[in-house]
């Protein structure tokens, strides 16, 4: 018996499939000849007595001998009694195809509730239920509704949707995408995409990762081991439901500008998993990334035979955040003595239509550029004539050759599919068409270009020493003394209860001050007050207003406003936020957010990150800032959350940054 | 003889071809081929006695009887004397499939305006050179490089790429698209896409117009022609060259911070066309609008039977700022009384993996939506067993009687494109996988809006009056009277050259005012003082910094910061700017172009489309903008720039906007 359940789904010895039958268009017919190729025996269970002329069991208990997994192909509402025979026998795992559950209304969650009890309380590890199935391509094991498997290669696909099981099988067979291993999570009832991803990270296999999800349902897992499998290789996501995320309703918070979708994009980050937007776009990124050599940086040579579709392609690769450089005199030269008198040495190299040497010049233009070291990546564009058989049988052994990732963009009608399936059987992969193209170069050169910088912090931020447990304050005059104890730098405040005393703690303080009403959203209620101004009249009139609070007094700093802050999220746990300030945060919404703890350097990178990043420099004859005191703030409030599980939330708004420091002016600190 | 070149390119009756040939692989022989099935006579011009067993004449003016057009597939050096030979006989126009001119360098150049000169000089008009040819699919005839033409219908596409003509012919035939006329400019070197348009706008047999351009050579003809047409069909545009275009060199003009790119985003959207990122974008939304009724509204209802596949569309769609509304509980009633018990009956209908129903399902739930007025465009998902021959055939007549347009996703391997071809045929577009669908489907929902608008402002803003010629100011101390005069605020400001008079002036515009050098970028050279401060001492500093300038004396204003400004760029002509001032401008060029003159109307629209437009409405207790002041300021500064040909440039920046007015504070005029 195999002891991973994992193991247990994708290479089992013996299977036995519940519910397999001889009635065509049955799910249980459908994955009995699906499982035909499967090297170990399959042993039917049924009411009938035989299927496919072997003798089938009444119940999985009385199937004699070993078994790894069972198949459940029947009614929803017979499952639970499968579990109990599966964990009656000590099974470590069911693939569930059967629907009628949680996607169904409130009967069928209390049926997968009750599989789920008899599956946890018998140690059977549960696939879907509601789902394509599981494929290995390599055993071959088909235990899915899918009639073949794909051809065998790296890419290994988690899939909450059964329509992307569907295509891994239709674009791998058609487009020659090799795949490892299909999951698809169904309703996810037990097994979960991040229980997946932590056995494909070690399954040598597997050497690019897709997950097409709905949810992330255990963010925190999630992030160790998609942290962990990102260092070790290409892990691509598709999160769904984008748009459905909505804000959150308290506009007063300022972790009220994370929707769900900007969490899972930090913590996606953070991860080192690349995300796109689709999943085509992560399947054509995936097989460029597992066919070719991965690329090492982000200089696009373009080689083509229409001018057009290269200017096409030139700007779609930039709006990939990809460069297109121009080529050295020296290559250029060598090019144009390759090439006919009119084609052009720039970059997209312009071959004319000199079609009849189309064999010729496509290879020895992609070597040239290949071997310059001016280039990371190569784009043939292989359109009408140049998309031929005879391109693509003189393009195979070259490009084979060359140590840098050649990903043709095709651009022809259906005839000519023979010639692409030809370069994509050699291991060159085509891309139909300019947008495709260029969405997937992209995807795969930001993944490889994450690989290199995940592998060395595939740790996730050390937090030196013991943490501090100091109490949390209990009283608003506490705040500012518990901030600093944490490292956090924040501006001196007297408070004051009446004119007076604001007077005295002005005169003090010297220079210009603030006075601002101790409640939130100062501004809002006319709670602040800067110098010049009569400290003592100010005072007065602030201490009438019908908000009555305390008055704050503080020096007046000067700087750039930024917003730090941090909240704790359901799943996710701790979160920082930085973000510009003023108008910024709250018209433009140009704030970042990452799981804590986080270091200095990784919050170095989210204020570089924002939009507004340009500020940071100092514009309109303002300093640059001291971003590294900001980062380090940032890092400093994310080990705060760490340490003090009664902290709920915390605003720093604004913090006012400038050359030397930065400086939290006003506070908002919330303890549970 | 036909007086109007493009009726004799698009239509001729009797048609030459100069270097016609029976050498296979020549441009010759391939568009003397191509020409076989155009209704008239097609006379061969070559050396050879005969061309396909036809006599040849050796000589263009020797052919006898009436020509209307040339077709031209000699070598380049040859083509001008092919001309005068045209003109000679008095040709209207000549298609110049011949290479080898301006796109290959000098000489080709030199080449290129020797033919030209001769056209004009004979009165002929050119397609070309180097260029695909022409198509009309009505006629049928088929000047050009392509084995054969797309299938008859309303689009017509202009291309300056060839690989779209091409395109144009295989998707066609692959998908059914069917088109008007075809035509593609190439080099263009004498007749333009401008022409093109001017002619497709009157064509009866075009209903959408599709434009490839890799330049606007004529932006201001292009935008009165554009804005004619697209008031009358749908207009698409993809514009290449993107990223190419770089911002302007001079960093301290406000246009600077337009690249050309902006500009023709600025012309394209003033004329009410579309634009589309790519050429096969802009080709999927012109068949969506060719094919099917105009969606008259933004709201997507969805037919799935993929819920994976459903929200990926559903996030795609919003992407493209459409929305896939809640339906109602009376329309979620009537769904599920047809649907199967565990279908979802909300946005998107998924009707759950019942295959054996899709061909009665499918039709019954669009017709339900359709009728509901719920929603305006239908995307049904046409998935795995979706994609089949049935549920296609069942579609066909329902989706005819719909008054909504029906846009199918189309999700399935090759071997089941012949259930998309016949929906194809049928006039219902398919577009395979989420990405493509939900782009077109975005396209072409703005076109159908855009031609409603822009439809009701076909007229360009009308200039009321005769225009103000008064003499532009030679000095500084003029500009201010000189902006009033225009109608434009400008704050009081007096000019100084002693501290003694910056204290009078100070005291007589009372309360808090602002000192400020008479230099451009004054905040750079601490050129700036504001209240509170001993004003006299305050003169006294500035009057003695290097830069010597006079010094200006304003009361203090506030508002929010935006910036207006104008200038002429070549071939755009005046051109006005409206932005949010600031960090906004610098940092995140915040701003938006449009081609003076603009109405009000327009310039509030403008207003409306910037990124932070929430800044307008108020925020963090700030009062409201007066939004119809700045947008008539924006217009004002528009009718300074027609009326005053000396103006190069203005710049307002900042202009300060409150809730009654706004008024400029700091202004820079360029002049001749």
């Amino acid at each position: 018996m195999l002891t991973d359940p994992l193991d247990a789904v994708f290479a089992p010895r013996r299977i036995a499939v519940v519910g397999a039958s001889d009635r065509p268009g049955t799910v249980g017919r459908l994955v009995w000849d699906n499982l035909a190729g499967f090297p170990g025996e399959v042993v039917p269970v049924s009411r009938a007595a035989t299927v496919d002329g072997r003798p089938a069991y009444p119940d999985l208990t009385d199937v004699p001998g070993e078994l790894d997994l069972v198949v459940v192909a029947v009614a929803a509402d017979a499952v639970p009694e499968v579990i109990r025979s599966a964990a009656a026998r000590g099974l470590p795992a069911a693939v569930l195809l059967s629907a009628g559950f949680a996607e169904t209304g409130p009967a069928g969650a209390a049926l997968q509730r009750e599989t789920v009890d008899a599956a946890r309380a018998g140690g059977v590890r549960l696939v879907g239920p509601n789902c394509f199935g599981v494929q290995n391509c390599d055993l071959p094991l088909n235990a899915s509704i899918a009639a073949g498997l794909p051809p065998g290669g790296g890419i290994s696909l988690v899939t909450q949707s059964g329509s992307y099981g569907m295509a891994a099988h239709t674009l791998g067979r058609e487009e020659s995408i090799g795949f490892a291993k299909v999951y698809a999570a169904g309703n996810a009832a037990d097994l979960t995409a991040t229980d997946v991803l932590r056995y494909l990270a070690d399954d040598p296999a597997t050497t690019v990762i897709c997950l097409l999800l709905e949810s992330i349902p255990d963010p925190r897992d999630f992030l160790a081991v998609a942290r962990t499998a990102a260092s070790a290789k290409p892990v691509l996501a598709t999160v769904t439901g984008r748009s459905a995320s909505g804000r959150r309703a308290a506009a007063s918070h300022t972790a009220s500008l994370a929707g769900d979708d900007a969490l899972r994009d930090a913590l996606l980050r953070q991860a080192g998993v690349v995300r796109t937007r689709t999943g085509l776009g992560m399947l054509d990124a995936a097989r460029l990334l597992a066919a070719q050599p991965l690329p090492t940086g982000p200089r696009v040579g373009v080689v083509t035979n229409s001018g057009g579709t290269g200017v096409e392609l030139v700007d779609l690769l930039t709006d990939e955040g990809l460069s297109v450089p121009e080529l050295s005199p020296g290559l250029r030269a060598r090019l144009a003595e390759l090439l006919p008198p009119y084609a052009s040495t720039a970059n997209p190299v312009d071959i004319t239509p000199v079609w009849r040497r189309f064999p010729e010049l496509y290879p020895a233009a992609l070597r040239l550029l290949a071997e310059s070291g001016e280039v990371d990546v190569l784009v043939p564009v292989l359109l009408a004539r140049a998309a031929s058989t005879e391109v693509a049988e003189a393009l195979l052994d070259p490009v084979a050759g060359l140590a840098v990732p050649v990903y043709p963009c095709w651009v022809a009608g259906r005839g000519q599919q023979a010639a692409a399936d030809l370069l994509q059987a050699g291991g060159v992969p085509c891309l139909p068409w300019p947008e495709r193209a260029a969405a997937a170069v992209g995807a795969a050169v930001r993944s490889a270009a994450g690989l290199t910088s995940t592998a060395s912090r595939a740790e996730p931020a050390r937090v030196d020493g013991p943490p501090s447990r100091r109490p949390v304050p209990e009283r608003p005059e506490e705040v500012p003394d518990f901030l600093r104890g944490a490292g956090i730098p924040v501006v001196d405040t007297v408070r004051c209860s009446s004119p007076e005393e604001a007077a005295a703690a002005a005169a003090r303080l010297g220079g210009d001050v603030v006075l601002k009403l101790d409640v939130p959203h100062k501004t809002d209620v006319g709670g602040v007050r800067l110098s010049p101004m009569d400290v003592r009249a100010a005072a007065a009139e602030l201490l009438v207003l019908p908000c009555r609070a305390p008055l704050l007094v503080q020096p007046r700093r000067h700087g750039l406003e930024l917003v730090v802050g941090a909240t704790r999220e359901p799943g996710y746990g701790p979160v920082v936020m930085v973000g510009l300030g003023g108008v910024h945060v709250e018209v433009l919404g140009d704030v970042r957010f990452a799981l804590a703890p986080v270091t200095a350097a990784e919050a170095h990178d989210l204020l570089r990150s924002l939009r507004g990043a340009a500020l940071l420099d100092g514009v309109r004859g303002a300093p640059p800032v001291d971003v590294t005191a900001v980062a380090e703030l940032v890092a400093t409030v994310s080990r705060l959350m760490t340490d003090h599980p009664p902290v709920t939330g915390l605003d720093l708004n604004p913090v006012l940054a400038g050359p030397h420091g930065c400086v939290a002016v006003d506070w908002h600190l919330r303890v549970r």
